[in-house]
């Protein structure tokens, strides 16, 4: 089967058949990375451009690790490093992009939106690597797979997504995934870092931390950006850990086999507890050894590769 | 037949003969670009390193992916990640590069002449991509293939440059190339932008932009570096655009049938309207696309590939 | 023979037998780089990571087309494009690296001891592209290998390293090396730039650079780091120069087949004169040359590659 769609935007445009397909695929992607060979030559001969507006080690790290084992030419495009120097437009730039015939463009941008614009403009592929505030579908992707390698489902599972909600791409498509397959997203976090409405995203808000972690079957703690906790005092990290950090105590509210996750870079000792980060409940490895997986998987299908095919 | 040239350094240098064979040959290679697998063997194994010593979106991934098509491994090295904040001299690395053996060194570099003086001093062929104000010779090849796929030939042609023409090694080398091919160059400009002596460069200069553009088969709008507007008043690009930037209006002086073209990135508004930039006549786009196979001609001739042996 | 080592950290580790098998595999990978098709399968599909948080050309650039000729796959990240600007730890960037399964991580580090550190905590081979001021084992190998092909042994030889000796990671390494492989080593510099205690390097401090340099098979150059002679006056690269610099007069004290050699950049007329930098006996770019064989040998070799097959 393959997959009928050029790019992929945002969690909240697939459909259940083609999140599952996306991980299925993973899944058979996640053997190859594990050969003494790590390498197919399924899209030899296509043209993938990493383009990153924003830094990243990552995420586009792991876009280009992905393209490399399925033998695709990957070309790595920095913001600072355009013609954006030169004050060119967005659209322009991926207009000439366009033109060098690339097979998929994965772009990083700071604006929300950025990738659907480009979508609707570039005969190539686009995959959003996170923009804005928005989505960052590869990831809620790549949380998913773990998290259904460990459960073996998502369906009725109990996801707790705790810190800065309103600012976190990783949030909102992870709210968007888990709940399209049949789990259930609770929110919780500073109540100025909860947006208003935050129920339209499918999800329930919690009065506390506590209130959402427990019973959670997954506990996905969110990166603090620190320059948001600037204006407070320089107790401030020392306060958010306090207050909606995750440590043992709190994770035993958790079930007992409940998984912390974390889409990295951590702060320890803010958002989340070295003794819990580096615990036995955390699989915030495995969500990056999955992530090549996922964007192996996403790059073939974008290019037309079947499920039924084997990539070999 | 192959080139008999160790290296690209300007359009003065080669014969019409060569241009023919770099032409011809990056025909060839636009059907590579166009396959399934964009990807050929034929530079397997060697090794092109791109040595940018200033910013450059279009060039360095154009001849990246020309590089990549042709199965060579390229290396980028931007001057500000080199040894250079160590302040070594350009010589100094250039061997330190060539020991290692590289095959082709490609060259963007401030300087006028850089690349002419790398080239004496190395085995590695050198292909430049861009010396100060001199030249900027796979920009005027490109230039040259896209119009000649479009006119079926270059000769008894009419080409208008317009713009900062003092400051423009694109200028410059379109001259060169153009006029050597058969055809006619006609430059416009604000007066301080035309060099003393632009005869020499085998064009003729007009005396106002819509006498270049009156009767012209192309119409060639150079960049305007904002910067060499900034001492004027904050309105001077508004003023530039209406001396010389690029209307409908103007545009009608040409032959109904004539080619817009521009080397990128353009400033909409400024030396272009979008309305000519996005408008039928413009083959802006057909230039970058055809970049790649400019490229890729001039990587395989420097390093022997011949025009009769098919590249695949 | 294989390698029966999953890192390379510094010179005082490796056995004497190690060396030889380095050098020797070294002396055949050298073929490979001479040929019209410099790349061999042997390393295909495996993923090297070039991790590098201090800019550098030479030792970047030379491990990148070393892993390129073995056909794996590699992968450049530099710290400010990395997270740090994030924030997070060298370790967890590493094992966040770790967990995409690369084979080689290439650490190049400000400080001393920070690959020993990730060593012992990644499953991946570790090898140590200079970290602070404690070691640059690649540097040695390759000045080393240069030495040997040139004079046959360095047993018996006699080694002048001249210079900043306290600063340097390169001075540390060769002094190591070459001891252990039966040479001797004397050093010489400005007397606050000879670290207390240099004899437990396994080498002799001289007087002055006259006495280490008299009677030298191998004359080694240091770079010396600008910035610190600059709480002297502007006088003082002049000054260095006469105190310290290798010029024709003093390079005449040593043996006359004498070596000339230096990790470069070098400093045109400070530390090394240009008359000797390009004179007949110095063999600054064989060096070069040599760093990429001698990188090709040690990723070849960490991955369980064998001196007795044929790389080919």
């Amino acid at each position: 089967m393959p997959l009928e769609r050029k790019d992929i935007l945002d969690m909240e445009s697939l459909s259940v058949e083609e999140i599952q397909l996306i991980l299925d695929t993973a899944d058979s992607m996640k053997e190859i990375s594990e050969r003494p060979i790590k390498k197919v030559p399924v899209l030899r001969g296509k043209t993938v451009i990493l383009f990153f507006y924003e830094p990243s080690t990552r995420t586009r790290t792991s876009f280009d690790i992905a393209a490399k084992r399925l033998s695709a030419d990957s070309l790595s495009l920095s913001g600072d490093m355009s013609s954006l120097v030169k004050g060119e437009t967005l659209l322009d730039t991926a207009r000439n992009l366009e033109a060098m015939h690339p097979d998929v463009v994965v772009l990083r941008h700071r604006f929300s939106g950025a990738p659907h614009y480009l979508a609707k403009r570039l005969k190539a592929s686009v995959i959003n690597a996170g923009d804005g505030t928005h989505a960052h579908p590869s990831q809620a992707l790549l949380d998913m797979l773990t998290v259904r390698r460990r459960k073996g489902t998502l369906e009725g599972l109990k996801v707790a997504i705790i810190g800065d909600i309103a600012h976190s791409r990783v949030a909102r498509s992870n709210c968007a995934g888990f709940t399209k397959m049949g789990a259930t997203v609770t929110l919780a976090g500073p109540p100025t870092m909860i947006p208003k409405g935050a129920e339209t995203l499918g999800a329930t808000v919690a009065p506390t931390v506590e209130d959402a972690i427990t019973g959670a079957d997954v506990v996905m703690m969110l990166r603090i950006q620190k320059e948001r906790l600037k204006p407070f005092s320089m107790s401030s990290e020392r306060e958010y850990a306090r207050f909606f950090g995750l440590d043992r105590r709190r994770l035993a509210l958790a079930r007992p086999d409940a998984l912390v996750m974390h889409p990295g870079p951590i702060n320890r000792g803010v958002e989340i507890a070295s003794e819990v980060a580096d615990g036995p409940q955390s699989i915030i490895l495995e969500q990056v050894t999955n992530g090549v997986a996922v964007r192996m998987a996403l790059l073939y299908l974008v290019l037309g590769g079947s499920r039924n095919a084997d990539p070999d």
